[in-house]
């Protein structure tokens, strides 16, 4: 599996403490401990039960990363200054009630010691740090990661290209699979396999497999319902691939025929998309993108359809900033990995098309590069 | 999808009750809010994101679930009093740093309002509210559910029978799939294909998938290593279906043949398994069933080779009590949902076999019907 470098995680915690005042940091989060240590929790394993917390010393940078026994190779592989693992389960004792609860005790045993007790202000995510551990009055340090990670490094950019290697592999799967008489269960496996195949591991998939009248709905999970001749199928692919995100989508004519509405549909979205393009580059603001698409689906009289965001960023989380929104208050900016994707839904009938994009010094660099036309020519 | 039904999450609400000495109670474990009222969370949904709570008042009984916009859903389905939603985010303005952080300023919210504020003891699960809930000093319920969740219920058996039947399908496709040439994400692929065909919906597939020399580890997940004539692969599956588990293994022969020392390690298994079988009714301790597998592994020379539990728990976890470890202080009860999992790996080869039952009044029901022969007669 490819991991974030222990350069870009050095980096990330610098940058942390540089931004947060405080004299210790006490990260819960997963996608947190990923960003600033490199600890990669595999979502279909045992080892992901169970809260581990990264302490940073903002004095000194030392971090050190509490973590139960069955996280240990993990834990190993993570660029830390120090390992401490406890004995969730060892097989020849019960374990404790759950590795969740027992986490919290760990930690405050921790807190306990000399090295950590001096600590007046401590950085935590307070949606994410369990309850019972014993701090006094902490600082939410949430908001200062979240606006770090707007600026992809080269490590993660890298982890982004490999989730997008995998979802192309799962749009070219199901471009091969999308036929009338088959069911939407069997178009998501076709789409699971090939990106499983790609990725080399299991991925955790998630995304929208929907055709027929749900198409009218914009997505939704897929369902035993058999593909129909004349049928549109939305295929919009948000798996967690080595902890990052790819998010694109396309829309499948599933016999390779279009009415003349589900043609307009899609000279619509592709005008749009287009419109999205050409506004992304740095000092944009985020509802000025969202502008664009709209007012290029309006031309089609496609606005009514269209319900959602233009788009949004992407990385550790999906979604996540900035938001293409009519009321955002964001700016794009050089590092910003974001998606752009036209939908109009309506009456039973809709579609979607999407790629991603890295936001570059002079413009936007397109990550992804499927076909997003219904039926390809 | 089948659920929880309303009845089965009206009792175990009222047990809870009845074992916690508090005023109000607060859920927030995800597995926990489906126990108490149904809530399904889909987790390849984008659903899935944030946290959740259910309020439950001792005196009255009447419950509130406070969930966020993207499952709403869900939340409607769910076996509550009142639902009251909140909007993380709506496509208009840019939605709060992340669902979980915003989750708490919500709950907080709802703790002031008169309806919650008279609570003096507050139960709660300490390893999962988040920290910045306003609480004074909360009671931890987490040992009692974690009590109760031993005795299955009548509608979280039926979800546990189509855990089976997904897992059942699976191990069907593992068996026809196996075979030199491939790969183990090969089999991987066609193992999950099979679950999400039976289950009808997508799954969280979880698992060791291993082969070769890997097989003397006792499991991993599956690699692109290439299955050999010659080698076993253990498969071993336990998916999330429904929120719901079931976990059973078998050990495959990949080109049909066994050597000598593959088909000792097949009859210890046996044997052992047989063992464990044999002990399982109400009142028998749980060391016990681990003795009688281990002594039984003794006699087939195997003991050394064998380092894990030999069984535990299924349920809403992986693992959960009983655990059949040397040290345990449990006792089986009828409810219990157990596995039996003999196995041993020693230099490169390994093997496991595991059932799963159901602890009843007179003994046990095996619940799992696959074979676990390393060839199919």
């Amino acid at each position: 599996m490819q991991t974030l470098s222990a350069e870009g995680c050095a980096a990330r915690r610098q940058a942390l403490i540089a931004a947060a005042d405080v004299d210790l940091l006490i990260i819960t989060n997963p996608q947190h401990l990923q960003y600033l240590c490199g600890l990669t929790i595999t979502p279909t394993a045992l080892s992901a039960y169970g809260v581990n917390f990264l302490l940073i010393d903002a004095k000194t940078g030392y971090s050190t990363l509490l973590a139960h026994n069955f996280l240990a190779n993990a834990a190993r592989a993570a660029f830390v200054d120090e390992v401490r693992l406890w004995t969730w389960y060892d097989a020849a004792t019960r374990p404790g009630i759950d590795p969740y609860a027992n986490s919290v005790g760990q930690l405050n045993a921790h807190l306990g010691e000399p090295a950590f007790n001096g600590a007046a202000r401590v950085g935590v995510e307070l949606g994410w740090l369990p309850f019972g551990v014993r701090l006094a009055t902490p600082v939410d340090i949430t908001p200062i990661l979240h606006r770090m990670r707007r600026h992809k490094h080269a490590d993660e950019l890298a982890l982004i290209r490999d989730a997008v290697a995998a979802v192309s592999a799962g749009h070219q799967a199901a471009r091969q699979t999308i036929r009338a008489g088959i069911s939407e269960l069997a178009v998501y496996n076709a789409i699971c396999s090939a990106m499983v195949e790609q990725a080399g591991h299991a991925i955790l998939p998630m995304g929208d497999f929907a055709a027929g009248q749900r198409t009218g709905d914009g997505g939704g999970i897929a369902t035993p319902a058999i593909l129909q001749a004349g049928d549109l199928m939305i295929v919009d692919v948000f798996p967690v691939v080595n902890g990052y995100r790819a998010d694109f989508a396309a829309t499948y004519a599933v016999d390779r025929t279009l009415t003349p509405a589900q043609a307009a549909l899609e000279r619509g979205l592709h005008d749009a998309l287009q419109a999205g393009e050409a506004v992304l580059k740095p000092g944009v603001p985020a509802s000025a993108v969202y502008e664009a698409v709209r007012a290029a689906l309006a031309e089609h009289q496609l606005e009514a359809g269209f319900g959602h965001h233009a788009g949004h960023g992407i990385g550790l989380g999906h979604p996540e900033a900035p938001f293409f929104v009519p009321q955002s208050d964001e700016v794009l900016e050089v590092g910003d990995v974001v998606t752009l994707e036209p939908g109009s839904y309506k009456h039973g009938l809709g579609a979607r098309i999407e790629h991603n994009y890295l936001i570059t010094a002079t413009g936007a660099e397109r990550l992804t590069a499927h076909s997003t036309r219904f039926i390809e020519t």
